[in-house]
């Protein structure tokens, strides 16, 4: 590994001194994550966006922007402009809207341009929402627009989508580390143990380490339980300026760091395999700006959109050495109450995957955490919590903080 | 018209009184317009990149973050994730990178993030650009991308596409306004004469009144000549505070207004088909930003997407009483230096509509013509420009006023 990638500089760093003001969560919700050929992708739109005006206690008037996130609705759906579509179908014209995209962090990043624009003071209440509709296409329409998140000349274009972009790396982690499938299984296992805890997930079903290695092998190593699935769904959140907050929400969430990097979108350009040097370099730097450390964390989020992925992150965000995360998995110490509770909505793999809803779903998540809200599957004490959102194999990272109000 | 539909209040107001520092533009570039059939998508990014660098006399290193803007990128070459694919073929990792999308505005709106970003302080120095590469598909193909732009369920399933979308607008202004085929033509006139003056253009040929009427019927009573072409294109603009852009150009350009409103998309939940809501409601709010009169604007790039496009924005930003746009173009009123110089770059009609490229293009023209630079096309003593960029049929709005520097 060479000095040049090493993380020697931070350009984000600019940002830690920024913060003219703080910035809250006040409300955030989404829909059932599913199969929902009853409902078009306005829709699932408008229907998030309620739950989340009446989880904010605000009204439509109250809105003064509007971010909106969807990967690839031109390819599934046919239709493009849709920060106008939603502030249109959600009565909020003529607020100025826009849409965001960064693949499947198309969600997080939009997350952080709220952010940014209630921290500048540009506006005082955003909203943020994610929606996809995808099983309106068949699987390997789908399968091909997905591909667009990566290189499409030099990936897409030789047929690899992204199971097999996964499957590469989590064979030369399997090589480098020693580990074994069953310790990737292990994922799936403990996010289906939560999502079966999570009423708004695809899957509300436990499965067993047995039965993810009897799957069938989608790209070796990556067998079909190992995947996320292909999902339907939205999810809107309510950003406030913090010292407007308690004006609308007994409960509010704040944010401690905002943090977003990029690298290559082509695999083949990486100098490492086993690692995503954006999330390494936005955790860092999200750290930085919150003042805390990995071990602060009580619950947090991952991008789990394969096994593997959940494992490279919680090594590269800083919660295990590199290598140790596969086998500190299989050891229970990412379950419900462990060491750090990961992806206790379920995650990508059991909750679902709705492209860019996502980002925002685990905001959602992290919030009913941090408001002692998620029943069943509430992590104890839970104070500080975190979402780690993944664009593709990895080209865009995006991370956030979240703190208990007081 | 009944009241509701009057601008009453404005939600942008907020954003009069945010500015923390002053933006300015101080390099601005884009690539040739036309069919680039031996260039892809990101060699054309790549291209206006790097042109916009050394005109802003900074560094790849100097940017601290990446606003891209493309409409269909996945359905013209497979490929979403364009603000990571941007930073990457860029060389600049890892800053943060993302994709700004609001169809037809997709520039105009990544330009009004990038401004924010520098405006609230978060970084001192970024790069905003738009990219479209449309002819590797067919025209159909195009045109179905294009629909994406409008209200897929309400207009395009039912087949209709833009140049129907605004024919339906150009017959109604026709009626109300007792206005010519003429008139209209006479925009197209105009902006050829203009595009035929600059080098980047896609058509750098004069027409006639009498070419635009024999032209044949795309939408009546829209002709061949009333619309803009399908082009590959791209450009990209640095943005820097102002108290740091005499460092880097000799010739700034401040950014005096930044304003954007959303209307909805389909046409038929529209109170009026002779004008854009959205227009007027950004205009009002950039003139009372920048402290100016629609009378103090110089030289101006509308979005002329179809010829009686240009018409409504002329009257919807006040240069022209409603129903006064199309005699007043007819009457010379807006050609190089008169009464006010629109699309002196030859508007979308002569130079190009690379989709995403198009708002960013915009802002290249308003630069070098406050910069002096225009040559055969400059505006005398042009002060104060504008650019009005517009999604789809007018559900998004966005205009930015600039000012020479001193």
């Amino acid at each position: 590994m060479g000095k040049k990638w090493e993380i020697e500089k931070n350009d984000c760093e600019r940002l830690v001194g920024f913060n003219v003001r703080k910035v809250s969560v006040i409300g955030a919700a989404y829909t059932k994550f599913g199969e929902h050929w009853e409902k078009s992708f306005r829709e699932l739109a408008v229907e998030a966006g309620v739950k989340a005006l009446e989880n904010a206690g605000v009204e439509g008037k109250d809105i003064q922007a509007l971010y909106g996130a969807s990967m690839a609705s031109g390819t599934f759906i046919g239709q493009e402009h849709v920060g106008a579509l939603l502030a249109d179908q959600m009565g909020l014209n003529p607020i100025p809207a826009i849409r965001c995209e960064a693949a499947c962090a198309s969600g997080g990043v939009a997350f952080r341009q709220a952010y940014l624009a209630v921290a500048s003071g540009a506006y005082d209440i955003v909203a943020v929402g994610g929606v996809e509709k995808m099983t309106d296409v068949s699987v390997e329409e789908a399968a091909t627009a997905l591909g667009g998140a990566g290189d499409q000349e030099w990936e897409l274009f030789y047929g690899a989508t992204f199971p097999s972009i996964y499957a590469l790396m989590a064979r030369k982690y399997l090589h480098d580390f020693n580990a074994k499938e069953e310790d990737f299984a292990a994922v799936a296992v403990k996010n289906h143990y939560n999502g079966a805890r999570n009423p708004l997930a695809q899957y509300q079903k436990e499965i067993t380490i047995e039965e993810v290695m009897n799957s069938g092998y989608i790209a070796t190593p990556l067998k079909l339980l190992d995947c996320s699935p292909i999902t339907d769904g939205a999810a809107v959140a309510i950003l406030c300026a913090s010292e407007l907050a308690k004006k609308y929400s007994d409960l509010p969430i704040e944010i401690l760091a905002s943090a977003q990097a990029s690298d290559t979108l082509a695999l083949a350009s990486r100098h490492c395999l086993t690692e995503l040097h954006a999330t390494k370099i936005a955790a860092r730097e999200a750290f930085k700006q919150a003042k805390l450390e990995p071990k602060n964390v009580d619950v947090v989020e991952v991008h789990d959109c394969f096994t593997n992925a959940e494992v490279m992150a919680i090594e590269d965000i800083g919660f295990f050495e590199k290598g140790k995360g596969a086998k500190a998995t299989s050891d229970g110490a990412t379950a419900l109450n462990a060491q750090i509770s990961v992806n206790t909505s379920g995650g990508l793999k059991s909750c679902g995957h709705p492209v860019a809803a996502t980002g925002i779903k685990q905001v959602c998540e992290i919030v009913e955490q941090l408001r002692g809200g998620a029943k069943q599957r509430q992590v104890s004490n839970a104070e500080i919590g975190m979402t780690h959102n993944v664009g593709g194999s990895g080209a865009t990272a995006v991370i956030h903080l979240f703190k208990r109000g007081d």
